[in-house]
């Protein structure tokens, strides 16, 4: 994550200033904000701006006129009802906005979650900086052979040599040639001061899906923690993931008390389907029920023997 | 607008309380932070919290890493930009939240507004304080003859009397019979505790319409502007145009260049249909255009001739 | 729900014509268009319109270039799959459109579910029918001792005439007052032409919120689902789960696919917090847990209890 | 456009079958409902599917028991009146959907726009054909000197050809190199079977943003119509303007009487300032106005009198 040191005086500017306010404030977030917290090999995520905390949530909730704290037993017992039963509403009533540099093919997974405000930095209007994302070794993982979206082994010795010649070698050429055709002043080595220099909405189609871009990003508590459960999910892609793990933890400072019952409800939570109940409520009387009776497919059967540690039982083996 | 000791106990002390914090703060809204604006003859609008500044509009627009400030002049000329050619996106990245206590009539036109977070007290799970709107008598107006959905005259003496006196009358009887209904303990005046009295998600559906609701409402800066653009209009009902005021005056303290940029581009222009360009483009090369040539139909031409000070010229005249 | 004879005939006129297209079709469907499905009182739902099938699911999942059916246990099996894991966008390519006509008191629950398009009958520009909700005998229920936004026992005898005497005495009484008000030509039984008539606009908040509004509302299948999961849920407000369970039968009839799955992974099924997992798990290899060994609240204690069938056990006892 | 003849045949399939229904159907439409429209070099937009007419929308407007249509003439000015007033739901209940074959750079602008349902190809699942765009000669322009985010001249001889070389070069690599590191069976030409191959979601992020995507894309009219403003305007990137175009010829065959309001009133019409609105006034009462009294910047002023065809008259002239 190599800030220009024009930009890391920007941030230490920011940092260095306080005010005085009259909102609900979060010492443990304000101590990060602004702070770049690095991802993957170029990338960050920064808490830029904040609304609200816990009390808030309860606040909303209560429809209330003061700030919402009546003890914080029953504002944690409200808070932790709500995400139980699903009551989103509340949730809402917080917003964060941060500031993300991350690769163009995370950033298209990312754009799917409609519900939040961004504004991109503009390659129609800009030139992009050379950066792109290459993969460290340790991720550079095989196609899994079970899973038509997932990963298997990691590779390794030439063939991962040899894949990073590939993704490095493209990428700085495909850069040389952006910057080749935009001829642009003061910046193109070797410009052509004879040659118009293609538009940038045009040069920017050369470059590679790892090109780093950055955006500003706002949404409210309850539509982050949407995005968490579905790209902190272990069959996340690993390069989404690592953004969404870092902002778990700032969710973690920000919001405590959601955030703990964000764990307990939905990220350690499972939702069983009506066969799956059947089959829970049977084996507690005692009964012996095997995947053929269960209604279940094979592989519902062996996400359910997981889920619950039935070891040895796989889709076509009998349940003890 | 009376609010119990209690709420204005609460608001008081949460006025008292200051924070230190890094975010950008707006000295001019921090002002008026949880004070009730007093709205019709019982309501209020309150702004309880907020996130961002016309700065943070211009750092969203530049994807900037520092606070988007760089000299005054250009960020205005930036906003002003972003306004006038709806560029929309930037003016999302600021937040406001309000507490806002509304008659249900008007609460229902306030709902169409979708990108919104709303949590409203919830007569299912609490009963309603006897609260309910009269209008003044200045906006007690008859049914607008030309206007299908529009007020014409103000209506006077007895029959302002006697429409004061149903729409009191009905509420008072409406308000003692929900209170019957429910026979609750401690509220109830002359409770029966033979009786079990009424679900209240049943009991509220003797309520008028003028009664008093309240909700927590948030939303960016970019919804609210369309929100006011809407309900601050001539054309809005005057019930829901009022809290629009007063919500505008928080925009303009909040947020002082969007706030004017919005109304030079917007609450004070207008769109031009295609016909309305031709005529204009004529009429400035001295040629006379009449309703007929126009093209036009009758009420546009109508509409035409009043934004453009064309005195004298009714739909079927000429134009001078 | 009684329909004037011209809007039965605007509705049979409609049934009769018969048109070809190339889009897809589901005649299961097609056989109810148009037609209302009575709901409480006077209320109705009635399909208008809708886009796609189950196929449609499938076409869009697959990005296909065909119509989606490959075979239909394939097709089967990825519809399943896409509910179970809450890859919730093919389900987004099929829409519906609905007629329904509803107490507001409904309808103001109703609203609150954002994603969808909405058109209400405008008591600003017209004037409401003298129609409004009366539970019948069997839904006057008392509130709820345990649950804050529950019912409880069935009101009877003396206690549930003296309520609909009320309902009924202050809705009728409003009504009068409102034509009163209005004081329009041709709709006013003693009109006084002397007089101008209030605005519309204003009349209507002497109305209570048991009067029948009515309104299109438009959605597509993935919102309609969340929607019928809260509203059919059997915590939901008796009155809009009845309307939720007419249009759970539409849904049947359009996607029987979907519905099922539907059925098996949301309506009948539920989410284990991590805690409930952590007993289920230990539980079923043999260790007696307790109430207060779970970690869980009382309340999530006797949930869970429920949920599994675990008879004799509440909050405070051992687990068998 | 080369579909693959299992594609055409799909297509021909699909387009041989005609259903029987009630709904509203609209025969210009339906004569090219399955069909791709082609759009660069080898995109396309077809629809496939389409819920509504112009009807429909007066339908809702009037919360109506028919289909809406009371006479023609009725009809169409209630939607002009609509289109004129921004009021904007009814159109919301027509309901369009598209397949959509077009380049990554184009679809990341596209999916900007938040409000429609999408369901992409997915290059973590499947592996991606080999196309990509290349600009047709007359495109391939100059970057603007005016404008940051604008195109200039169009480059010729030597500088075209060499761009196209580069363009052409690097994405034939890429391609080549992608195939090479997925290294999957049936696919890649002189696979090694002794090599894992690296996964689908890791090796297209070597591919450039020129590369084809395609998407089903669904959305309603009014949305579309926002859509279409800002994508069709000659202010848009030529390569998305190229999609929108197409999908306007589609608009006009759908909702014909929709699609001429949408020209009269947004298309072909303009939004003044107050300081343009003033100047127009003083203009029409016959006083000069310069650019220095008007109030508006240099680059309004030039903008406005291009729109209204002042000839002559620059930033810093006075008017005529």
């Amino acid at each position: 994550m190599p800030l220009t040191p024009e930009q890391a005086a920007e941030i230490a500017e920011a940092r260095r200033t306080q005010h005085s306010t009259r909102r609900p404030t979060v010492p443990e977030l304000e101590e990060l904000l602004f702070e770049p917290l690095p991802v993957l090999d170029h990338g960050f995520v920064r808490v830029v701006d904040y609304m609200g905390d816990d009390a808030a949530v309860v606040q909303a909730a209560r429809v209330s006129y003061g700030l919402g704290t009546r003890r914080l037993r029953d504002d944690s017992g409200l808070i932790r009802y709500l995400m139980r039963h699903r009551h989103t509403t509340p949730f809402e009533m917080c917003e964060i906005k941060y500031h993300v540099k991350l690769p163009i093919f995370v950033a298209r997974q990312w754009i799917r979650h409609r519900t939040a405000n961004v504004n991109e930095y503009s390659a129609r209007y800009s030139v992009l900086d050379r950066e792109f994302y290459l993969p460290a070794s340790g991720n550079l993982a095989a196609q899994s052979s079970q899973n038509r979206q997932g990963r298997g082994e990691i590779l390794e010795g030439a063939e991962a040599a040899r894949v990073l010649e590939i993704l490095k070698g493209d990428a700085v050429r495909s850069f040389d040639h952006y910057d080749e055709m935009l001829n642009e002043e003061g910046r193109t080595v070797g410009r052509d001061p004879g040659r118009k220099g293609l538009a940038r909405e045009l040069a920017r189609m050369n470059l590679p899906l790892s090109t780093y871009t950055q955006w500003y990003w706002k949404t409210d508590l309850h539509n982050l923690l949407n995005f968490l459960s579905l790209r902190a999910d272990p069959h996340a892609q690993y390069e989404i993931r690592a953004y969404a793990e870092a902002m778990l933890d700032t969710v973690r400072r920000w919001v405590p008390v959601s955030y703990q019952a964000f764990q307990d409800y939905r990220l350690g939570g499972a939702t069983l389907s009506a066969q799956a109940l059947d089959v829970v409520r049977r084996r507690l009387r005692g009964e012996a029920v095997t995947a053929e009776q269960s209604g279940m497919s094979a592989r519902e059967w062996r996400e359910l023997c997981e889920l619950l540690d039935w070891k040895g039982e796989s889709g076509k083996e009998t349940a003890p």
